[in-house]
């Protein structure tokens, strides 16, 4: 009854052909596709970025969401094409990694490798996969519903481990993983990380190169003028923030720099 | 008949996954809503940029659209979540004052604070509304078509006053609201603020800093190369221009300029 | 059955009202309207750029499709807007070349003259054509798909011819027309351009100012580390990039760099 959903994922940005030519090739296959952008300006080959934005946006999508992601530092090489069905989205990538955090999240989890070249764009090029190869595939399986039709299963597929925090001693080392447009910067704590006391009390030290963060509250406004503090972000991480100003900017601070979480 | 259509107008730019999420968090609700990005690109925080924008935009869209405006600095604060409905449109967004200009253009004019909490995404996070709270609201709006059901009508609600132009002896005194992507600097002034003879004439004398614009003139093409000046642009308020050029570039001048008509 | 499919492809930008509008207006005339954005990223006023741009992506696009190609540095004067038919696609844009590709490669072409003021939006503004113009025109022609009830046809539209490249003695002379986001340069060759022994042997001699590419490779990831090669791109057009970098950066190679490839 409702139109079929494809989510985009790229690397490509807004600035040429390169997107619309994705919309075509679906369209043209199923005009019926209700085409959402997810977002075109994940950093070039930045599988890690790409990894954080599917898993954290695809959360929310009906079942039988489509969702494409085209970080694809490979094409042209042997890295596979791949459709994974977990729970109850499907996801069409390259095998590079890039849904690493969808594989580590979901249970019920079947990755096949794309090989029917006749759901292909014909010649295949190979510079430009995400039109012959990712766009046509998943606009046919808004067709057919298939999965099983577009190659076999396979369990060797690529991933990586996002950077968990260690222990060492008293501290927990973490990392900067995100900026975001705010300058808020994103770390890979959890709040399952932090002892029970820092939850309750919300007096914590956390460390950022020689700047230090000695407050988690609930919200933004409860930090002073220019006074970077620690909140549990809308994805579960701990974030430190500024409110109504630029914590990257205020701290002088990018994305990879050591946090340091001292514990106790 | 007809998908209903929700518009997005938000601070949140297109580098991560937050606008994704808006969009999957109203599918999952309704997947035939057909979703339009008016602009993610608001400057942070910015609420006069947001204000102006969904008042221009808005002023097109068919009865029944619901425009969705989150710029909204106070989030997790007490703020309220507001809809309003305006004429023929409904608006979700933040109590913040950035619905001001539709607040001042619409005659019939209905503004609720939201509370029906069975309405939001549970938990409720404290920095991520747009995903929580206004989102699902305006998704669910889709299939009941009840705002009352959604919370009580208010009348102290927040606005701000658009910077007006001020008379002080024989100058009227404004400033340039927003420079578009063109260079086209908009002023606060409008058809109406400008003296019969200055229309007729098209002469005029208006100061930015120390450089002066002198003619008035239909569309850009009239402007002689590198010559700043006075258009009536399409929403009304006189622009600064300079034909194929970017008059912000040519004059130096930013946002925020005082901008200075003299009288007779 | 289907709903209609309208893309836009624009040099407004994505940070203001301005393409919101144009959404409005052919949702108001017709909502069961598919809105695709191409891209509103084209250089301001940059016709060379647009014109790339849509002949790439019209090409994918399923038949009856309506581009909207706004990029309008005459605004205002007598510049004249077009309806063109080539092959299934339609196309709306303002009458100053921006559809040169398209003329260049459709056999079948008619192009007509817009004139039926009764679709557009009225009062006509001087300065933005694509509100009251160029969308209304392509919302109608969703609903009476009368393409004649819009204007006559004409055969004197403007034209500009791409740069080709030029031989001199043992040179062929091009140029760098465009440079995308990941860095690589796309020059004005094409496959067809190129000697026999090249594309077998895939040693050449290309020259970007001092620098010099020796290897056609079917694809990036045969680059070493730093070293740029030539690829046939996507569109068909040879391109200088570099494996998992930018060749732009590379290089310091800017667009409209001559490209001077060493014959035999």
């Amino acid at each position: 009854m409702t139109n079929p959903i494809i989510t985009l994922t790229t690397d490509y940005g807004n600035g040429d052909h390169l997107v619309g030519v994705l919309k075509g090739v679906i369209l043209r296959i199923n005009p019926d596709v209700h085409i959402v952008d997810i977002t075109h300006d994940i950093a070039p080959f930045d599988l890690l970025d790409a990894a954080v934005t599917i898993a954290e946006a695809s959360k929310y999508f009906p079942p039988r969401t489509i969702h494409v992601v085209i970080v694809d530092p490979g094409v042209g090489t042997e890295r596979r094409p791949l459709l994974t069905r977990a729970d109850t989205n499907y996801y069409i990538a390259p095998d590079n990694g890039v849904l690493s955090l969808i594989y580590d999240r979901e249970e019920s989890l079947t990755v096949r490798h794309i090989t029917t070249e006749h759901y292909f764009l014909q010649p295949i090029s190979q510079t430009f996969h995400g039109r012959d190869v990712f766009a046509p595939v998943a606009a046919w399986l808004t067709k057919n519903w298939q999965p099983a039709s577009m190659g076999d299963a396979i369990t060797d597929f690529k991933r990586f481990n996002i950077p968990k925090p260690k222990q060492d001693g008293y501290v927990l080392k973490g990392v900067i993983l995100r900026i975001d447009r705010f300058g808020n910067l994103m770390t890979n704590f959890t709040a399952a990380d932090l002892p029970e006391e820092i939850l309750k009390s919300g007096k914590l030290q956390l460390l950022l190169n020689d700047k230090e963060v000695s407050r988690l509250v609930a919200n933004f406004a409860q930090g002073q003028p220019n006074e970077p503090v620690a909140v549990i972000g809308s994805s579960g991480f701990i974030e430190v923030v500024v409110n109504k100003a630029s914590a990257s900017r205020v701290l002088s601070i990018g994305r990879g720099t050591p946090a340091t979480l001292v514990l106790g």
